[in-house]
């Protein structure tokens, strides 16, 4: 049995980008799982842009964390000791580990996952809620349809690849928004984009008016802010905008900055729509099968960015993702194999 | 037969408000109508707040009005002289007759009205396009549901006001967002709204969290700005934002405003959609029948201002307009019956 537990806590809300000032590093015994409870070694952790959410005082659609409890954050572990006769030691799962070494959960919150479909990594993105949150997004909110012409933001991201990979599978033709040359090279070299705009060195509005002369029918939006009001200004009719995200906006000073051209809704007789990943938990079975599948057939690539450095690492990290400096999915390896 | 036909044209485009400078008076001789043509004299304009989109240079829906032509206007009149077997003189249309006192158009483009079922300022406002907007938006683009909360802005307004009776008849709860004690005296004790916001007065995110504590299921905007967004702050799970206009925005200098609050729709998993009235001009005629039957019931009051001094006056009662002082639908009288 393990003996100290380190963890990351939320000692402060951050205004702006969360800095080393947020986090309070703190260290407990591990005990044993109770009754239906299980021990499990975190392992991976998801970096998300929804954390920066999180942190803040306000509640959203979930409460926030509060000050002085562990940071909230989803990963993949190794059943340590269980309470639960569904799980047994050296099981891998999936669940709301935290930031932490070791979490003690009930059963009832874990999922397993099986290391020989794809690597632990994986399991984290795109056959995690990442991959989850691509899929219905782009097809249920989104309604895509074959021959659409569908824009990404945030393409090189853990969500933004994945759902322009879904996209072409389903026969689209597919834009990315992604910031840099070489993020741009790997949407269309890579991973089979049609075109991808490089929002640093482009105005992404001429931009995508000449990627997409007859309109955007499908655009997925991870970042908001003068992006966002870029693709509104070049929908075709009755496109779909889907609202997964708005990292440009996270760590923004002031108020939210809204899209000044949604009136484009109105023009173009066209829908705005958010949504959350959890309220298709009774589908995530059958969409990771079908994420499995077109990665084992090489038509989607899982790519993953580990950090080091265990759960010491993990404020860094967070930094990392909002400065925009991974490609594909951002993952903090808490513990080795 | 008339000689001479008064007209209002477009001198120059408005920046902000659309004051005297932007018209240009000018009269011409009536002719006759060739084949298939109807000379129609002019007897009610209807005036709208999206003719100030009309009056820009940028395209939108519809391409902007010329400098130098006619502007653009939907009303009501009576055929003078027809070249088209389908009218005859002294029957009444309605059409895109535009800023005159005579217009010749092809009977393609004209409607007959029965100024028996209603007097033919209704025919402009609440069996028009007006209440046309408000019936498609609510029930089509908004899926209003018996026991929704709805919200209206612009709710004393021509397309709120039926917006909101609308959604009495099919069993909704309605809040309005109107200016002035007036306005909300008239939607509570006239038109049976169950609650009126003042926003000259009050806290409006405030004033719907008290209205409307379980959310607002249908949002019907008719101006967009502060009141948008205030909207936004109170949605419930899965609410429809019904984009219909941003009256608050068109005079405004620089830029819109987009709504900050648009990551709403994320946290309830709303959808925000803007519709055009005329993609349902096929179900015009349904949509009006069931309209004039639910007038006749005293189920919908419909009231307009009408606005006298011919076609003289047409700039001025388009500054009322958006000076927000009409209660109810605004109507230019061009011609007495």
């Amino acid at each position: 049995m393990p003996t100290i537990n380190h963890q990351v806590r939320l000692a402060a809300r951050p205004s702006g980008l969360p800095g080393a000032e947020v986090w309070k590093h703190t260290e407990e015994p591990v005990g044993e799982p109770g009754a239906g409870e299980v021990l499990v070694q975190v392992m991976l952790l998801s970096l998300d842009p929804a954390m920066r959410g999180w942190m803040n005082e306000a509640r959203s659609y979930v409460p926030p964390v509060k000050l002085g409890a562990v940071m909230r954050a989803t990963g993949v572990g190794r059943v340590v000791a269980s309470g639960d006769e569904r799980f047994a030691p050296g099981d891998h799962v999936s669940g709301m580990l935290g930031a932490q070494e070791y979490a003690t959960l009930r059963g009832d919150h874990l999922l397993k996952v099986d290391p020989a479909v794809a690597p632990l990594t994986t399991h984290v993105g795109a056959l995690g809620m990442t991959g989850m949150t691509a899929y219905f997004g782009l097809l249920d909110v989104g309604a895509l349809k074959e021959g659409d012409t569908v824009v990404v933001s945030g393409a090189a991201g853990a969500v933004g690849s994945i759902a322009g990979q879904i996209a072409k599978v389903k026969g689209a033709r597919v834009i990315g928004i992604a910031g840099g040359p070489e993020k741009c090279a790997w949407l269309t070299d890579e991973l089979g984009f049609d075109a991808a705009v490089d929002y640093k060195a482009e105005n992404v509005r001429r931009a995508l008016r000449e990627h997409a002369p007859d309109g955007i029918d499908v655009y997925f939006d991870n970042v908001g802010g003068e992006i966002l009001d870029a693709a509104l200004a070049n929908l075709a009719m009755h496109a779909r905008v889907v609202i997964c995200g708005a990292i440009s906006q996270y760590n923004a000073p002031g108020e939210m900055r809204g899209p000044a051209n949604y009136m484009a809704l109105l023009v173009t007789r066209s829908r705005m729509e958010g949504f959350l990943v959890f309220d298709y938990a009774d589908r995530y079975a059958q969409a990771g099968a079908e994420l499995a599948r077109w990665i084992a057939e090489g038509r989607i690539v899982a790519r993953e960015e580990v950090v080091d450095g265990g759960i010491a690492a993990f404020g860094d990290a967070l930094l990392k993702l909002f400065a925009g400096e991974n490609t594909g999915k951002l993952v903090l390896r808490v513990a080795e194999e």
